[in-house]
């Protein structure tokens, strides 16, 4: 890890891991205005030069150790040389009331949103972070490569993937996702977070949904997007992940689309372990067809 | 998981991984005296018949759910078709004083061992608990193959698996270890845990101790015993692990010893799952030259 000003990165941890470094991190953010933790798998290629990278948005209540620690991802990550970067879910310790009461909105439940609503605009300003401030540690000082990023996630996180690609296509060349809040307008979790964040018109909110936005595009991810959904889920259940309409939303905008729908399988990280494997080698495969 | 009288295993939860099933259970264990927790993951493997089982033991201030959360092994054991047991490390909530006071003694710190001294004596009976207990139910209630049982362990589990292992070869036909203490007699945390749970007298901690054992033995695992340990790992730089004690009886004994130094890996569990594939497939290859 580089350290240099104005804006040092200071290493929590770093662990052996496949031949590679896993590492936790600390910095100030400009675009938060607080303190970020993120975390960083550096397979070893990443000693010979820049790597593609994977930004990996976790779901509400987590945190950047939840990805690392759960996932199993390191391995096939040193095998094809993947960088893979995850921050924290939301801004911590900002101050704002009532912050950490709910588990599903404020701190651990950004969305990965730029908030407008008063109370949170000034810290939650998660999309600004991720897709700009992040890219630019990612390139300059964690050695990925800007040209090869993808991104994906999970519930939340998956939201978050699917709602960043769909925005930057310049910046995230590769998409998928695990169980994907996949129509925030339209559940409940997406609805108290969007109404909270950005107020109560629903045209706004439209810009934070995968499911609206991919209405309005037209096959914006040529190579496809891959999403996993367990059937054992109760948050599908629940109608809180909504894959069918954003399967209806790509059909339209006639974006190839691979779901799986796995019995049995419910929405934890014995899931998302389950199938990380393929998940690797799909963004794997898109970001080697740009070298 | 079958449930019978009298003695029924309580489902806490059960998970889809890999096509089988991680479960998470408590039962009422006779040899403790109070309710245990141990943690299974059922390979697909184990719906057609019984299948062999790796008994893992956790380190100090770990859980039933520690190896299953971070060691990333039900992968390969969905593959070769292995049953993954792991115990908690200790009773808990059995009222003795100061039972949780210590990180390195009492809760999450049981060594593994049949405690005698009087305060320890009734409850902490893991010896009895994992040799004797834990096989009958993984025999009568999961699944298991009680012909094909391995067992390994991480650090305090490392001593736990190597200990039992050399007092019960009629149990368990395959053995390995990450990190672990391998002469408690002669480290801080063994003197400390022998002198609590079964008082002064050093001819008793040897009954303990994997390298007094093996200086006792004669090639009691001729298939050989796998030991993985880090070398950036503070708890042997701290002297706490000892593994050339291990090793020198080993030679003593005839014993064929595989110990791999891993130069940069550290004691936590980054190491661990980069290595747990190796030990999995050591283990099943011992256990299907008994089949």
């Amino acid at each position: 890890m580089t350290e240099q000003a104005p804006n040092p990165i200071e290493v929590i941890s770093e662990h052996a891991s496949f031949g590679g470094v896993q590492g936790f991190y600390r910095h100030a953010s400009s675009s938060i205005g607080l303190p970020m933790r993120f975390s960083v798998y550096k397979p070893p290629q990443a000693k010979a030069g820049p790597v593609p990278a994977l930004l990996y948005l976790a779901g509400l209540t987590c945190t950047e150790e939840t990805f690392a620690i759960k996932a199993g991802a390191q391995r096939v990550a040193a095998q094809l040389g993947l960088m893979l970067i995850a921050p924290d879910t939301s801004p911590r310790g900002t101050g704002i009331e009532n912050e950490s009461k709910d588990w599903d909105f404020g701190a651990g439940a950004s969305f990965y949103i730029n908030a407008t609503a008063q109370a949170w605009a000034q810290h939650y300003r998660m999309e600004d972070y991720i897709a700009h401030e992040l890219r630019d540690i990612a390139a300059e000082k964690l050695g990925a490569d800007p040209q090869r990023l993808g991104i994906f996630g999970h519930s939340m996180g998956g939201h978050g993937a699917l709602t960043l690609a769909l925005k930057h296509q310049d910046i995230y060349k590769s998409v998928s996702a695990f169980a994907p809040i996949c129509a925030p307008s339209e559940c409940a979790w997406g609805r108290k977070a969007l109404a909270g964040y950005v107020g109560d018109d629903r045209s706004v909110w439209a810009q934070h949904d995968a499911s609206a936005l991919m209405a309005q595009a037209r096959t914006p991810y040529p190579q496809g997007i891959l999403i996993d959904q367990g059937l054992g889920d109760k948050f599908l259940v629940e109608q809180q992940l909504l894959p069918e309409r954003f399967e209806q939303a790509c059909a339209v905008a006639k974006q190839p689309l691979t779901l799986r729908r796995h019995a049995g399988y419910d929405h934890g990280y014995y899931f998302i372990s389950s199938f990380i494997e393929d998940h690797l080698r799909f963004h794997h495969r898109n970001l080697q067809a740009i070298a």
